[in-house]
């Protein structure tokens, strides 16, 4: 599969000239013709390959116009992008100035990166499991014979790469909505610090949490990707540092709320990983992150996001209440009611234990769980009453942690479930540190396998 | 009056031996005593002595520990200080952890500044005029035969500049609680952008707009108060640049709200100071700033503030409400019913038309409005039904505007309204721009006159 080839790769074959962009984007069109054609909302193959066939003429003619230039991306549905319609997961378009590109995307355009389509989402983003009622929810690509869910709210995202259409998947992450499908369908997943890459033009869920990510095939592609569009390494021209050696790196591995209810399998998976990397000479400490029950009691309740949400859907787009998907607008109805005051408690609760969070996390080089403690759920069972509910919520609790303590975080598969799906694991680091982060996250790859080595192909 | 003399000259003499610390407390301690003692809720004359004395010592003996070294200065009842109780304008002191020093005040105790008292306030700062039911409302020592409000929040703060017992005064500006009791007592008072100063340790009414301010005799003072004090200038050694021509110098001046409902005599007292700055070669355009209605809506239905407060007592003095002022307890109530949608819209208001206001105060070298635009009324005036709550609102509608949009503001004083009592002019500009702000007004006052000159001493 030529679009699971690493990013380095591409890049380095794209600019020698033993490859074309056209190829790479005629491939990403030969997988979705070919594939179950699940991960996208709106797919424009002639365009891209226009596209790429013009950005091809601009490297023949000595053009340069960075990291990316040529490699196909799939984009979330959240993002505006010209051309494109942004239904941020909804049953209508939303209004057309949703269309215009943000700092993310204007980094990805200026380095001539064709999008190739738009990515699947839960509506406004307001869910973990990927499910929609209004354009189907896509099939996890890991189950060839039980419709599972693929993760959400990036639930095109995982896919778009699985299925071999996009070398790089941008995604959003408010609770999880990145590392959750990209565990779930067993890629590569990274949750920046919320306020490091502009949201502008992104749809909003929480103007507090919301965050970009990417997603892709390995760390290492995360890290190729990171580092082309990040504006500070960007601006300064930094080089990133070595690939840190595992006998130099203590990792904290906590005891309690993040192994809470897994699934068969998931805590035996990743606990074979924790005891791969103590083989190869990784310090492993126990380490309890301060506040967490305080914090997913917050969370529970609706957190910022849920009375976010509401501010914006109230202001922006009143009238499409009637329409919301009854697992989303369950939760915006309490939202409505809750006080100022209780918000306003959550917003310090927020700050106080981020806090404490990033002085605790100095401790360690990062803080390793499970990414996902929940096989990912037949959607039919999702049906009965209270099961989304309760499936959402487990889903979430591990990355929610990241982002209501203002964390940066990562996630790659290590392995399968009794279930044999996907299994990932979670490194979490302070905020800002999200370059220290990538490295290690590569030490940990190294050591414990590429992923698509690890899971195979799905065809 | 030794503590009106400029705070450049006093630091001057104190470091060439001319003048002693003690001496300077034992002035303002004779002030006190010989003067109307309405400025403090905590005075510690023997303390201040004390300490006075002992820093002269370190000084004969080569020490030098900053530009306030040995200069009284007055701490608004709101900021922690070790040794003070706080009671934050409320009739039982609030609990013990509230006297632990802040950044503000560790710079004050650094560069060793005796602290005299700590000055009357508002009940937990919320309120314009200055009035108290616990402690009294301290009297405006403007006017001799008429017991007016001081200003508020910072009640004390301008009067104790006035009597003599303070050459520098520490206070708070959510709304205007520097810049009010400036204005109305005739000194010079400084807003910082929130955010410039951390507010850790002084006892919250808004998260959002809190920030310290300092209020003294003179532009001038402020100027060199401000850079003892900024940790930003503090960290860069950096020196103020030049004083700028007024010649050089265009000053937006708006039409319509700034100037609703003049008491008599303070519209044209303004007006004269415009004519004299243009007189002496400033330039002078209209300029109206965009959403000023729209935000005074939002002030006037208790902006963030009120939530915040709200939020604040039901977290941390629960136990208090019984025993609230009235006038404080009223606005309380209607901010425990807000929605949390309602909040963030506000939120989101001040963050748009901040970032607006940001812009377009770039068109000029700041904006010039009276501070005040209401004569300080008779304490008894305010006992008439709905008479406090209109008062409130009209002498804070000017410089709220200056906390709602994120900028930072001066008043200096420059003339005296129909019933003799001062009037401030107020300049704007946008964040982070108090040195600029600081030299300009240094430039209008060197035109305009000295306060002190301008409006003589109350004895």
């Amino acid at each position: 599969m030529l679009l699971a080839t690493p990013l380095r790769q591409l890049a380095r074959e794209l600019e020698a000239g033993t490859l074309t962009g056209e190829a790479l984007v005629a491939a990403s069109v030969e997988a979705y013709e070919s594939g179950g054609n699940s991960a996208y909302l709106s797919w424009q193959p002639q365009r891209a390959l226009e596209f790429a066939r013009a950005v091809d003429k601009v490297r023949a003619a000595g053009g340069n116009t960075g990291p990316l230039m040529g490699i196909p991306v799939s984009v979330k549905d959240m993002f505006g992008v010209p051309g494109f319609p942004t239904f941020a997961g909804c049953a209508q378009p939303l209004p057309e100035h949703w269309q215009v590109a943000g700092p993310v995307i204007q980094a990805l355009q200026s380095q001539l990166a064709p999008v190739v389509g738009k990515t699947h989402c839960v509506e406004l983003a307001f869910g973990g499991l990927g499910t929609n009622p209004h354009w189907g929810t896509p099939r996890n690509p890991r189950d060839a014979h039980v419709h599972r869910v693929p993760g959400g709210s990036s639930s095109g995202a995982g896919i778009s790469l699985v299925d071999g259409t996009a070398a790089l998947a941008l995604g959003t992450d408010t609770a999880g909505s990145v590392r959750v499908p990209a565990a779930m369908t067993g890629v590569a997943g990274l949750k920046l610090t919320a306020g490091r890459w502009p949201t502008s033009q992104i749809v909003p869920l929480s103007s507090t949490l919301d965050t970009p990510g990417l997603l892709a095939h390995r760390v290492d592609d995360l890290a190729f990707a990171f580092s082309a569009l990040d504006p500070v390494i960007g601006k300064h021209g930094k080089r990133l540092a070595a690939i840190p050696d595992l006998a130099d790196l203590t990792f904290g591995v906590p005891s309690g709320f993040f192994w809470e209810n897994c699934s068969p399998g998931i805590a035996e998976a990743v606990e074979r990983a924790l005891r791969s990397l103590e083989k190869a000479g990784a310090r492993l400490v126990r380490f309890d992150l301060s506040g967490l029950d305080e914090i997913f009691e917050a969370f529970l309740k609706g957190g910022v996001a849920a009375p976010e949400l509401a501010a914006f859907i109230r202001k922006e787009l009143p009238d499409i209440v009637p329409d919301l998907d009854p697992n989303v607008v369950a939760r915006l109805r309490t939202a409505e009611e809750l006080p100022a005051w209780e918000y306003i408690h959550r917003l310090e609760l927020i700050k106080r234990l981020s806090s404490i969070a990033a002085m605790e996390l100095e401790g360690v080089d990062a803080l390793l769980t499970p990414t996902v403690t929940l096989t990912p759920p037949d959607v039919d069972s999702l049906n009965e009453p209270g099961a989304y509910a309760a499936a959402n919520m487990q889903a979430l609790r591990n990355t929610a942690m990241g982002n209501y303590l203002g964390l940066c975080g990562l996630t790659l598969p290590v392995g399968k479930d009794s279930a044999g799906m996907p299994v990932g694991l979670q490194l979490l680091k302070g905020p800002w540190q999200e370059e220290r982060l990538l490295l290690i996250g590569q030490s940990v790859e190294r050591c414990l396998g590429f992923g698509p080595d690890i899971l195979g192909s799905c065809s």
